[in-house]
Formats: C-alpha cells, sequence, structure tokens
C-alpha cells in the first residue's frame, strides 16, 4: 500500500487519528494513529514521541484477539509504523462505556469512591458530539433524538457485554484490571455493526493488579507522569502474552 | 382534623412543602405548602402571598381529577387553605420527567430548540440528590446503583405515560398546553406505588395555547414577572373547568 497516495485522500481528522480513502478500495479505509494526547474534550493537550504506533500496535493486537474469539471489528490488517486498514463503516455517534469499577465522571456524578466495584458491569451511552461535550445520555433520549433505534441499542449492549468479558480475561492475563473503556461501534454499507475506532488505554482504565498503578490515560489527564513508559508497559505485556506482531 | 396538634409532628421540611405525621393514623401523613418559590435546586429564592394554597389547590382538583379516571395518588382529602392529608408513603428517590415539546435542561444539552415538538413523550428519570443536583441517570444507572429495581422502573414508566396522556387533555381544556412536567412516586406500607409529592406550576411547563405566554415557574426562573397572577390563572380555569372546590 502507498502511504503516499493515500495521504491526499483524507477524510476526517480526529484527535488522536487520521482517517483516509484508500483509492480503488471503496469498501476500506486507511487509519492513521497520531502521536498527540488529549483530555476533557481537547482543553488539554499533549503528545508523546511513538504514542501512535504504541497505540496502533495494541488496537491491533486487541482486534486480532477479539476476532479470534468471535468478535468481529472493522479492523482488516496492520500497514507500516502506525497505520492500519479496516472496513469502511459509518460511525454510529454513541460513546459505548463499560464500567466493571467506578471511576470518572459516574463516580463524580453519584458522589460514589473511585475503586468502587460493581456487582454487574454498567453500560453508558454518550452522545458523540464535541460541542455539547458528549453529554450522557439515557436509551429513551437516544431513540427520541433518533441517535439509533431500539434495535441498534440492543446489539450495541450486547457487543459491548461481550467485548468486556472477553477484555476482562485478556488484560487479568496482562496483570491488569480492567475498570471500564469506551468503545465506538460503526455499519457497514451492508448494515452490520461492527466494533470500530480503537482499544488502547487512550479509551480504558486499566490498573496494574499488584501495585494499583495507573496504565492509561489518566496519568496524563492527572498529570502522573511517565504516560509513555506506561503506554510501552501495556504493548509489551501484550506482545508477551498474545505473541506475534502487531 | 386538629391543625395545630400537627405542626409538632413535623416529619420532613422540603423546598416547598413540610409532611407532619398524623397522631393515630400511622399510614396517613398531613402536608402543607408553603409560600416559598425555589429554582437551580434553591440558589434562587422567592415566595409570594397565598402561593401554598393557590398550589394546594391546583395540586387537589389535579390529583382528583386523575382519580375519576382510574389513576391513583397519594391524596386523600385537603384540610384547610394549604394543607393536604395523603397517604403514607416512602419516596422513591427519583425525579420523573415526562416531555412532550423541549424545554429546559433536555433541550440544552441536546443543542436543540425550546419548542421543537417530540414525536412522542420522552420519559426521563433524575436521581434526587440536592447535595449531587440531581443528576440525569439511564435505567442502567438506575438499576446498577440500586435506586429502584427494573420492575418498580417498568411500573413508573407505565403511570408516567398515562398521567402524561390524562394531563395533555385535561390542561388542553383549560387552554393550556402542557410542555413537560416532573412527578415523584412513592410505596406505601403494603408496596404499591402511588403518585406522590404534587402536581402544580412548580413541576410543570405549562403555555398558554392562545398567546404562548408560560404559566409556570419559568416566568420566576427567567424573571418574566407576575408569577402570582399565572398561578392563579390556572387554578381559575381549572375551577371553572373541572368545577367544585378543592
Amino acid at each position: 500500500m502507498e502511504k503516499e497516495g493515500l495521504s491526499t485522500n483524507l477524510i476526517y481528522e480526529g484527535k488522536a487519528k487520521k482517517i483516509f480513502a484508500i483509492p480503488g478500495e471503496p469498501d476500506h479505509v486507511f487509519m492513521e494513529f497520531k502521536d498527540s494526547l488529549t483530555a476533557f474534550n481537547a482543553q488539554k493537550k499533549g503528545s508523546f514521541d511513538s504514542k501512535g504506533a504504541i497505540n496502533r500496535n495494541i488496537a491491533a493486537l486487541i482486534f486480532r484477539e477479539l476476532e479470534s474469539q468471535g468478535i468481529l471489528s472493522h479492523y482488516i490488517e496492520s500497514v507500516g509504523e502506525r497505520g492500519m486498514k479496516t472496513k469502511r463503516v459509518e460511525i454510529i455517534p454513541l460513546e459505548v462505556v463499560v464500567r466493571n469499577i467506578l471511576a470518572g465522571s459516574t463516580a463524580k456524578k453519584m458522589g460514589r469512591n473511585e475503586g468502587e466495584k460493581l456487582e454487574r458491569p454498567l453500560v453508558e451511552f454518550y452522545y458523540k458530539k464535541d460541542e455539547l461535550n458528549d453529554p450522557f445520555v439515557s436509551d429513551d433520549q437516544i431513540m427520541a433524538f433518533k441517535i439509533a433505534d431500539e434495535p441498534t441499542l440492543i446489539e450495541l449492549k450486547k457487543q459491548a457485554l461481550l467485548i468486556n468479558k472477553a477484555l476482562i480475561d485478556l488484560f487479568l492475563r496482562l496483570g491488569i484490571q480492567l475498570v471500564d473503556f469506551k468503545v465506538e461501534f460503526g455499519k457497514t454499507s451492508q448494515g452490520q455493526i461492527l466494533l470500530a475506532d480503537e482499544i488502547t488505554p487512550d479509551c480504558c482504565r486499566l490498573w496494574d493488579v499488584k501495585t494499583g498503578e495507573k496504565m492509561d490515560k489518566d496519568r496524563f489527564r492527572r498529570d502522573l507522569g511517565s504516560v509513555d513508559q506506561y503506554y510501552l508497559e501495556v504493548l509489551n505485556r501484550l506482545e508477551k502474552v498474545i505473541g506475534g506482531n502487531a
């Protein structure tokens, strides 16, 4: 794949990725992981060298591991150092969050302590709309505002819980507790709903089982330092346990 | 009923009402409507003379009208000028909001215009907790945090939609459009779920059909003036259409 040719076909640039059309492959896109780090709806900005490459590798290994367990995603193959060829999907404008342990906005909103274990996973939806600050929405609001219909919602919840189960097991094998994560889904031109976007420390809360140390974007959000080292540590453990290159 | 005796048995004082125990009647309470008006979680405070009496009368007429249509509430009888004898219930800590037309916090959150008509009523839940500012919660959060169980949630939605239907019709007969309203429910000692609290211009958005004029607490929230006159006008129309004294 000629990366140079692709760079003229930018479809979309997000906070952490660029999406390019691939000439002659209308059902595929090329996704490039950037080195930038943002938080609080991009009010806080940073970056570190090789962040894009590390996250591409983490995402690729996770997508492949999920696929081996029957959970399909948009991932097709890794390209170059920070690229990924994926199926072209139309993103459903919902951030789907699954929580196993309370942390972040929901703990704060409900007046609960970070670290409180939930008896069962909690699925939440946030409407993807930067200018509205990605508001939390209920099922009934999602349907009333036609963000998604009921069968789609049911499918998103089902897939999110399956992904959660697989990720809990995978991260435990790495000595990491999966606190929560955010995923996005997309629809293919055939109407299939697929896991899309990425699964990386940018959108998970990952706590080291032994030390309790945070190994995710909270290090950046909360100025805990060594962001790059912890992202790399997640990748190293993934490579060791799953094996193979991303 | 001796009101003087009751006043020594204060159970609870809220922003707009006081609740008293009734000696010898453990399954009943006495509810007194205050003249105070508050908004924005009591950050804005006001009052007007006879507000308590007007709201008691409005609530009583509405509860009786709903009962005549088979929708039960905690209301038993009106007592004195601003009092109401009700069944004693344990309040379910959820504010149940039904919206027919967009206004207020949801319009703002979703970036929509006030006045936009929804194709079907939208039911929302807010966790009643002043110190958390009554956060908006989803069904899944309500269950995960054990605020209410699934059968209770289903019952609340069912009753809220029935109440909405009855109130839309009632207010239309008064030349008033029901934009949205907030209700609360309680459980009796026998476990029956009943409409509780109040239905008054404090917790509804009411727009005059002909003039579009607001006839509810938004007059106070937004400093539109003549709050007392519009509350009284709602009562006058209710008395004219339903007839009888509250």
